[in-house]
């Protein structure tokens, strides 16, 4: 499916919510297309954690409209010679620094092609003022994202095709006869552990059982089927193994939080629960 | 007065900022219905707490446009058997789960007219895929929001009238002859604390006085009526009894908070202040 | 430049994120002006601290579409006698309590013209209904700004010409021979300590170095540019000395906070770096 804007623009940041970082990336986008519709993904990303960003993207974009353009800075590197890449997925289009934040975003979809930003052709082609070292999101990012949205320009226009580009910083899960590990890769504001287990990986369990830190948990199919205060795993709305407890935190519970290891096997018989 | 949509749809939920929740229940909407207006309320309602969305929500929804389409989600019980509510009140539509969180909006509107969705009407009509068990906000909530906001579905299409909902979490005040009894029912950015008091509940007291834990606070207009520091009680923007100290936080320095007993009393001469 | 509505409002607060308040004031915006495009600027000023504020307004405005309405609510004397004033400054309007908030914008303006609110006229012109005595910024500063960014009424027509504002909170730097002396005047989510000495008075100096608590730090060009871990300065995207460190802290790491002495000198040689 090839990209073609319908004005939507997500942002995905390490910023938190201090100061005027995210709404001065806002105000670049609208003066150059005043009927951006710009939407917040989060600003909450721990900072300097790109593959949280690439997560939560990667699961995340296909509930927005097709030609929305989703820009994510978690950018550690920036203002150093690090690249950023442009990639056109399922439709959608990414813009990211060549750090390994959108690895997830093209490892999963049906298609995707990746460009490399040519900064100068660009600030040429967009009459970008010279940019600052330290907030490329505001004065590199939000301009060419505010210009993919305006339909004026399309990804393959920002630079040369590119073939490889930094890796994940998180491994995919890694797959057995009849199990499948992988890790709690976020949290979200319930203390929800959610690991970066997808469903299909498991479906051809009969019985899975959620193993992690030495407890074992049972595939439930939403938190109200047990009691409050108890734990249970299920496939959350992103489609991935979450580890909960009804109505409490299980991060606090169990005292476990991102990169804790986290394994589904497949039991012989059905568990007793 | 009927409903009749302006384009605005207002969030309120218990999301918090991390991940991409809130954003997805967007996406959802702008999918459907591109020109909405979304405003969010708030989403640090404490978690699993219908009471104070509903206590907000009743509060503040007159401060939109008549028209608007009010989601409210803090949802202990999504993916259960629990039903989903649309409310037609004052001019606003209102869609939250019948869990008590609209009981306030209800209980204080001129005029309310209340729905149970029809899950499986709406899925066909709406042509809404399968909902996942535990994100009804992004997958019910949101796209029937934004059929409302786009004036394409009224509320009495979303199912049969409903005479009976689940009652409100917190009792309203007692109203005794010369006192008015109610709660702590939340708190501001600020530490002041926030009651369920009505003013028109005490506007009958000639000298109000108001107690919570041993203390006894008069009645002001506004914080700059005593030096920083001082506390002070007054009836805050949204028409409630409040405790507040100025330029400082009642809640720290009272230590207290949700939940708190508190009574306005009328005395029989004026106050020494 | 004159101020000519470009239909973008910006809100910046000390309300935090709980409860509906920067919601009813976006609320009553669109209830006024429905193509409002609301941005908010931050609401993590510190509470009761105007200087904030205004400190991030002053180096965040340019980046603003020409013809943006600038609201700034950081407001502990609502109710009270104060002012509130109207700015046209370089094409953009603000509006804020006359407390010192907008002292920076006009100190640094190329030309500004202050107008005092006449509070009455507004309402009168306008048919805003009776404030309430502690949220003007929704009852007050929402409706006008909305009726500015319409384009309905112009900074000039909101009251007479002001010649004296109250000052700012914090002093302008003092600039002597070879040093300029200011101070920490905010930090961002990464840690980084922002202080308000602006590039230009330093740049006249061949070899800056900054000092703060015994501390001293050359001047680099961003983060990457030394070791995860070690200490820097730069000038910021928003052209005043930063202090940071790389991919941690230096807030948490320096033990310092907003107020702390900084003072930038000029070495009369190279630092060995």
């Amino acid at each position: 499916m090839a990209f073609s804007a319908c004005g939507v623009v997500t942002i995905t940041t390490d910023f938190g919510h201090q100061g005027p970082f995210v709404a001065t990336m806002k105000g670049q986008m609208l003066g150059r297309f005043a009927d951006a519709k710009i939407i917040d993904v989060t600003h909450e990303v721990p900072v300097y954690w790109p593959a949280e960003a690439g997560f939560w993207l990667s699961r995340a974009y296909p509930y927005f409209p097709v030609g929305s353009v989703h820009v994510a800075v978690v950018d550690p590197g920036v203002g150093t010679k690090r690249d950023i890449i442009a990639v056109e997925a399922d439709g959608h289009g990414f813009l990211a620094p060549d750090n390994g934040l959108l690895a997830p975003v093209i490892g999963r979809a049906k298609s995707a092609q990746i460009y490399r930003l040519d900064l100068q052709a660009a600030r040429n082609r967009f009459h970008l003022p010279a940019p600052s070292a330290t907030f490329h999101g505001r004065d590199i990012f939000a301009p060419i994202a505010a210009e993919l949205a305006a339909g004026r320009a399309s990804l393959a226009d920002l630079g040369p095709v590119l073939k490889e580009i930094v890796p994940a910083w998180v491994d995919e899960p890694a797959v057995t006869g009849d199990q499948v590990s992988g890790v709690i890769i976020t949290m979200d504001h319930f203390g929800n552990l959610i690991t970066n287990i997808d469903a299909r990986l498991i479906e051809r369990f009969a019985h899975p059982v959620v193993r992690t830190s030495g407890h074992s948990f049972p595939l439930r199919r939403t938190y109200g089927d047990v009691r409050p205060g108890q734990y249970l795993a299920l496939i959350n709305s992103f489609g991935v193994v979450e580890i909960a407890r009804a109505e409490q935190s299980a991060a606090e519970g169990l005292g476990l939080g991102r990169g804790a290891p986290v394994v589904v096997a497949n039991q012989g018989h059905p568990l007793i629960t």
